[in-house]
């Protein structure tokens, strides 16, 4: 499919471009850069939310919740649902088929998964690229569900103008040890599957953690009680989703946030880009191999080698 | 504390200055890559173990344990926790101080826990570097323990010669669909918990899973039953350790992840060299500070604009 074709489906609304271009994204394709970058001025005008927490704590059916709440206040809305623990994407994950089955005759409800294809390092970029595609698309809202606890769902804050973070009545110390780094990140927490015992105290325990959290800024995370199942706390916690957003505008942090984004994505396509360059002048080289067997062997080390080889090419530049 | 003193005090043993490298290494202060490039070359006799599995499953005790046995047979060990979701680190975790108690009298046991200390890009990296200065520090084995789920999980493999995967009897849903990311990295599986019920079926379908997988080496992954509390099953499971490490060596494999390990490490390497220098000269200047504005406000998009500044920072290598 051509560049063009891509770029004029994609805003003229059709699903099929939608899906293609975020499979080339995944596969690395120079053709979705292509179409990332003619489609770039479209965007910015959807409300990003990240939901994140331990693997049980019933994100996606929350993530199918807060769909159907924005439905009913005619907000159209994407799903990207991000594990990068799984091999499977396009929308191969059990979780996918049941919001499928309760949006798929939805035309204003868009899903797909992420998983890692194969290729580990990519999946955080690739995600970021697939929000921006459907943010192009033209969604109102998009939902970003990953999977898991550690770097991938602290990477969510990146692309997330809202982070929730999801929890569960009784668990384990495990899962308290996770809440320290996961404190931070979070504008809103979940305390999910309320008919579980416990769930009032775990409330109050995360309550009394943001109590003597010193960093706060002027956001104080509220602790909303919710039910996947019955839909209990779905409308309060989407109106705390839009009075979050709110705040964020009329705080200057939706602006701060823009241009911090805009820096990092900046600075992450130039990281790539300079190394695509420099490899491409010393992969398959006789020496640059024998300098990684040498390497290998400990009869030279790679801080001296790299820093031999980038003054090597920086030089280059000027035959 | 100078270079030449970290290099000295590391090579004859001093815990002191490994602790310090460790936290310099943390820091990312310019002396550690200075002390590592040093000490590069007294690399590489380390047999390192990466631990890995859902919280919960007993990877510490596992660790507490795998290094009680390796101890009997006359091993030094050097024990490594990552915990991506932490801020902790310097052995500040639960985990650590009962590690601590059991080996804390045996200077032949070195423990350091690994947070995210504030940046989260870097653990990845340092993690790295932190198995290599306690590989030059002299230890026979290096365990690698990563806490949760996800992208740090996997990124064991790169650094280990062996991997362990656990899990326990009985783990619901979510586990399995993370089972399938880790399939592929597992070089041993261990079901803890052995007294849990449900165990034996576990294993059954661990070995299922196993059967059915395509990809699969001349290495069949073995699945072994332990109990972390009563140390049921870990001599089996160091000796499987220890014949994973003789098929590694016997089958030419140590030798092809060596090279690996040297070209991935280089590339990482010059990557954050080189783009350390571009930002250097764009970093603070009003164009550059203007460029990203004009990108917040979708007036530039940022694939064009790295390709413009990467070229000019490319050219001016002819000034």
């Amino acid at each position: 499919m051509s560049v063009e074709k891509l770029v004029e489906g994609i805003l003229s609304g059709k699903r099929r471009e939608l899906a293609r271009l975020i499979s080339l994204i995944e596969d690395e394709d120079a053709i979705a850069s292509e179409v990332l970058s003619r489609l770039y001025k479209n965007t910015g005008h959807a409300k990003i939310i990240g939901v994140t927490g331990p693997p049980g704590s019933g994100k996606s059916t929350l993530v199918t919740r807060i769909t159907t709440e924005y439905r009913k206040r005619e907000q159209s809305v994407g799903i990207i649902c991000v594990d990068p623990s799984s091999p499977f994407s396009g929308g191969a994950l059990l979780g996918d088929r049941i919001r499928m089955q309760e949006h798929s005759l939805d035309d204003e409800v868009f899903v797909r998964s992420m998983g890692t294809r194969g290729h580990l390092g990519g999946l955080s970029r690739a995600t970021s690229d697939a929000v921006r595609a459907v943010d192009a698309f033209g969604k109102d809202v998009i939902l970003v569900e990953t999977v898991g606890a550690g770097q991938s769902e602290v990477e969510v804050i990146e692309i997330a103008h809202t982070v929730i973070v999801t929890d569960v009545p009784g668990s384990g110390d495990d899962i308290q040890a996770i809440k320290a780094g996961i404190m931070e990140i979070a504008d809103i927490f979940v305390v999910n599957k309320s008919d579980l015992p416990g769930a009032d105290k775990k409330v109050t325990e995360i309550n009394a953690m943001l109590d003597t959290d010193q960093k706060m800024g002027t956001w104080r995370p509220p602790v909303i009680l919710t039910n996947g199942r019955t839909g209990e706390g779905i409308t309060e916690l989407v109106d705390m989703i839009e009075e979050h957003f709110a705040y964020l505008a009329s705080s200057g942090q939706l602006e701060a946030r823009g241009l911090r984004r805009s820096r990092e994505e900046l600075e992450q396509l130039m990281e790539y880009k300079l190394t695509r360059e420099l490899l491409s002048t010393l992969r398959g080289r006789p020496e640059y191999e024998n300098a990684i067997r040498e390497i290998a062997l400990r009869r030279e080390d790679p801080y001296t080698v790299a820093e031999r080889l980038i003054t090597e090419f920086l030089v280059k530049c000027r035959e």
